[in-house]
C-alpha cells in the first residue's frame, strides 16, 4: 500500500496521551475520519489486525460450541421495548429509520445497538423442547450507538463486534458458558494481544441493562485510564420471559431457559495502541501484525543486496510469516525505519553490502530497539522464536505497568491518591450504590471497573462510609 | 445442532418451483424469516456456506491487490446526491435514518445500498499523486434495499454481499481489473459452486446506475430463469470527477482517476440451490458444503459398529474433511438419510454390523444417489477424490442443462418460444433499447441479460426492427 501520510512526527505520548493517541491512530494509516460524523474508515492495516482477532475467536468459539449467523441490523421498536430494562439502556443512544422506499416507515427501526431482542425472538420459533438446547449462536457485524463525543476504535457511532448469545436449560450451563467465554477474551489478551486482563464481575450500577450479571476483562492504558476491553453477560430468564421463550423440559414440564450473551469489538484495538505504543508510534504483537516482518535493503543498488533480500522474502513467506520486502528506491532506508516504526511491525532486518560481505543481517526488535546480528542462513529458522520473544517481552512489559498501577487502599485519602497516580484503587465496599457515586464524586470521575473473582476483603470497614464491607472493588477512571 | 424441522416433506419441484425453493430454505435451515417484514435470519447452515465463499474470494482477490476495508452504514443524504444517475438509480429503494439519540437529524443518513459514494468520497483526501495509485479496497458488508416483495437470498431488504472499489491511473488497467475480477467470480461458479455462467457486458439499459460498463456472470436456474449472480462495473470518471479526486500525473499535470467496483452477494446461495437442488432438498458442491462427509451406523448398538464409525470419523477430520458423525440413538437411520439428504451433504457413509464382519462401508452420493461399497481401511484416502468426482458430476449436470437452454433465435417468433421453453434466446440485436422494451412486452418480462464478449454477429437484421443487428444478446426472464 502506498503511504497517504508523508509526515511521521507525532505528538509525544507523555505530553499529551488523547492527541498522541489520534496521531498513531491516523499515521499507522490504522484509520481515517470519514465525512460521517461520528463514523470512522477502517484501512486495510487497521482491518487486517480486526481479521486476525477474528481468527483466533473463530476458533476458540467453537469450544463453547458456538455457530456463526446473521440477524437483521434493524429492530422494530415495537419488539425493542419489550424488555424494559434494555430499551430504558440503550434507547437514549438509537438511531431510528423512519422512511424506506420513499414512504414513512409503518413502524420506526431502531439501527441495532446490540442483538439481544432480535436474537430472543428468533429463540422464540426455534426452541420447544429441551432436546433444542443449548443454542449458542454467534455474530460478527456492526452496531450503532449514537455517541455525542467519539474517539477511533473507542466510541464510535458504529463500531465492529461479535455478539455470542446463548441458551440454556439450566442456570449452571449459562453461567459456565459466560465464564468460559471470559476466559477465551483472557486469553486472547494474554496469548494474542500481549494484553493482561483485570477480570472480575461487574456492580449492580455497572452491569449490562436487562443483565442478571456482567463479567468483564479490563486493560490498564498507559496513562493510567482503565479500557473495559469485553464483557460477557449471564442474563437470566429475563429476556427469555419478556419474548416468551419455553421449552418442555425432561420432567415434561413447560420450563424457561437460561440466557447469557458476550462480545468484544474494535475497541481492543484501541487497547493494543494504549498499551504499547511509544512516542514512535504504534508498537504491535506479532500475533495480530499484519506485517510480522519488514526487511529493509541498504545501498540496495550494490550487487547482491536486493538478491540476498528478495531470498529471504521467499523464504519467511513459504514459513507462512506476514512478511514485506520495501525496495522503494525512492525513498530513504532511514525514512523507512521510521515508517515501519510508527506502523508498529514487530520485527526489522536490515541487510546491507557490509553486512552481505560478512553474511550476516541485522535485526532489530520494536518494542525495545534493541539490536541483534544474526547469520543470514540461519535468519529463516530464528524468526519464529524470536517473534515469540518479542511477544513475551510486550507482555511482561504490559504486566509489570499493570502491577505496579494496582493500589491497595484502605482510606478515602488512599483512593483518591491511587487515582491520582492513575491505575487501579483496590478497595472493598459494603456493596451500596450511593458508595459508588461517592467514589466518582470524590475522584473526578473513577467508577467500579469490577470486583475480581478471588475475594479476599482485606478490610472490616467500607472507606466510604465505614458499613461492613463485602467486597473487594477496582476502581479507576476508564476510557 | 439441533433441527427445529421435524417434517421432511417439502413441494415437488417441478410442481410450484418457487414454493419448493422456500421449501429447502428452510427444510435445509439455511435461513429463517425474521420478524422484521423482508429481512432473514441467516442460520448457521446457510452463513457457513458463504463463509466458504468468503474464504475463496479472500484469497483470490489478493490477484488483484486487494485489501479489505470498513466503511460506516450510512451516508449523509448530501453526499449521495452528488452523482446523478447514481443517486436516481437507487433513491426509491432506499432506507432512511432521520433520528438519533432521541433527536431529529440535522440532516437525514441513508442505510447504504452500496458503498461508491463513501468510497469515493475517502479516496478524495486519499489521493494525491501517481504513486498513491493504484487503490483497490473491499469491503465485506450487509447493504440495505427497500424491497416491496422479497425472497431468501434472492431479493431482500438486506443481504450479504462484497464490494471492491478501486482507483487507477489509467483507463486500461480499470478495465482490466473489471475482467480480471468477473474471471474470478467465472472461476468460483466453475471450482467452487459447480455453477456455469453465461458472462459478458449488459447493455445501456441494464447497466449499473453512473457505470460506463457493467459486466455480470449469469446463473441459469433450473425453471428456465436467469439469476444475475455477480457484477463488475467499469466507472470511468464519472464517481470521480463528481467527488473531485484527482491526481498529479507521471507529467506533472492534474489527472483525474478512472474507477471500478465489483460485487457478489448471498444470491450466490440461491444460485447454488436452484441449479443443484431436487425434490430431496438442497444438493451442495463440497467446496461450500458446511458438512462435506456424514457417517451414519446402522444398528449401532450392535459391538463394533459406533467405534468403527467413530475410527473414520477421526481419521476424516485429522486430513481436514468436514464429517460429522450422527449417533443419535432418538432418530433411525432412514430419517436420518432423508435429513441430511435435505440438507444436501454430499457423500453418506452408512456403516452396520453386516457391512463390518464383511470390512465394508456404503458410500452415497447426494447429487445422482448412487452407491459404491468401498473397504474400510480404503475410505480415507478415498474421500478426497469422491469429492471431487461429486464436484465434476454437478458441474457437468449443470452445464449440460445450461447448454439445452440457450436457443438461437432468428425472429420473433423463435425468441417468444424460446422464452416460453426456458433458458436463454440468444438473439442478434440492433443496440437501440426501445427493442429491448419491446421484448420484454412480447415474452412478458424477458430481459436481455448480458451480450457475450465473443461477439459473432450471425444474423444481418434485428429481429425485433429489422435495422442492422450490432450485437448478440442473451435474452431470459430473470430473479
Amino acid at each position: 500500500m502506498a503511504s497517504q501520510f508523508k509526515n511521521n512526527s507525532i505528538t509525544k505520548r507523555d505530553e499529551n496521551f488523547a492527541q498522541w493517541y489520534t496521531d498513531v491512530c491516523k499515521k499507522a494509516e490504522l484509520m481515517d475520519y470519514s465525512s460521517v460524523k461520528g463514523f470512522i474508515n477502517y484501512l486495510p492495516y487497521g482491518y487486517a489486525i480486526w481479521e486476525e482477532i477474528q481468527k483466533y475467536l473463530n476458533k476458540r468459539f467453537k469450544e463453547v460450541g458456538s455457530h456463526n449467523v446473521y440477524l437483521p441490523m434493524v429492530i422494530p421498536e415495537s419488539l425493542f421495548n419489550k424488555e424494559k430494562e434494555h430499551v430504558e439502556g440503550f434507547a437514549p443512544e438509537t438511531l431510528v429509520a423512519t422512511y424506506g422506499g420513499g414512504k414513512e416507515l409503518e413502524e420506526p427501526l431502531i439501527i441495532r445497538p446490540t442483538s439481544e431482542i432480535l436474537f430472543s425472538d428468533m429463540y422464540k420459533r426455534m426452541i420447544s423442547s429441551y432436546r433444542d438446547l443449548p443454542k449458542v449462536f454467534n455474530q460478527w457485524c456492526s452496531v450503532v450507538r449514537w455517541e455525542k463525543t467519539t474517539r477511533p476504535f473507542l466510541r464510535g457511532s458504529e463500531f465492529l463486534w461479535q455478539e455470542g448469545h446463548c441458551l440454556f436449560e439450566t442456570q449452571e450451563e449459562a453461567e459456565e458458558n459466560a465464564l468460559k467465554v471470559l476466559e477465551i477474551y483472557d486469553d486472547l489478551g494474554r496469548d494474542v494481544l500481549a494484553v493482561p486482563f483485570v477480570k472480575g464481575r461487574k456492580t449492580e450500577r455497572e452491569k449490562f441493562a436487562g443483565a442478571n450479571a456482567t463479567y468483564s476483562i479490563e486493560a490498564l492504558m498507559h496513562d493510567g485510564q482503565a479500557l473495559q476491553s469485553g464483557t460477557t453477560h449471564d442474563l437470566g430468564q429475563g429476556f427469555a420471559e419478556a419474548f416468551g421463550i419455553s421449552f418442555q423440559g425432561r420432567q415434561g414440564k413447560l420450563e424457561i431457559p437460561y440466557q447469557t450473551s458476550w462480545g468484544v469489538s474494535t475497541r481492543l484495538l484501541g487497547a493494543i495502541i494504549m498499551v504499547h505504543g511509544d512516542d514512535n508510534g504504534l508498537v504491535l504483537p506479532p500475533a495480530v501484525a499484519p506485517i510480522q516482518v519488514v526487511i529493509i535493503p541498504i545501498k540496495m543498488q550494490e550487487p547482491g543486496v536486493l538478491e540476498a533480500c528478495k531470498d529471504i522474502y521467499e523464504k519467511l513467506k513459504a514459513e507462512g510469516v506476514r512478511v514485506e520486502l520495501d525496495d522503494d528506491d525512492n525513498k530513504t532506508p532511514g525514512w523507512k525505519f521510521s515508517q515501519y516504526e510508527m506502523k508498529g511491525v514487530p520485527l526489522r532486518i536490515e541487510l546491507g553490502p557490509k553486512d552481505l560481505s560478512l553474511g550476516v543481517a541485522t535485526l532489530a526488535k520494536r518494542v525495545d530497539g534493541s539490536k541483534t546480528t544474526e547469520k543470514i542462513e540461519d535468519i529463516v529458522k530464528r524468526i519464529p522464536s524470536l517473534l515469540e520473544e518479542i511477544h513475551i517481552d510486550m507482555y511482561k512489559k504490559a504486566v509489570d505497568f499493570l502491577e505496579h498501577h494496582i493500589t491497595e487502599v484502605h482510606s478515602i485519602e488512599e483512593l483518591k491518591a491511587a487515582i491520582e497516580k492513575g491505575g487501579y484503587a483496590k478497595a472493598v465496599w459494603c456493596g451500596d450504590e450511593e458508595c459508588e457515586l461517592k467514589v466518582k464524586e470524590l475522584t473526578n470521575g473513577a467508577t467500579s471497573r469490577c470486583m475480581p473473582f478471588e475475594q479476599v476483603v482485606f478490610d472490616d470497614k467500607c472507606p466510604i462510609c465505614g458499613k461492613k464491607a463485602k467486597h473487594v472493588v477496582y476502581f479507576a477512571r476508564a476510557y
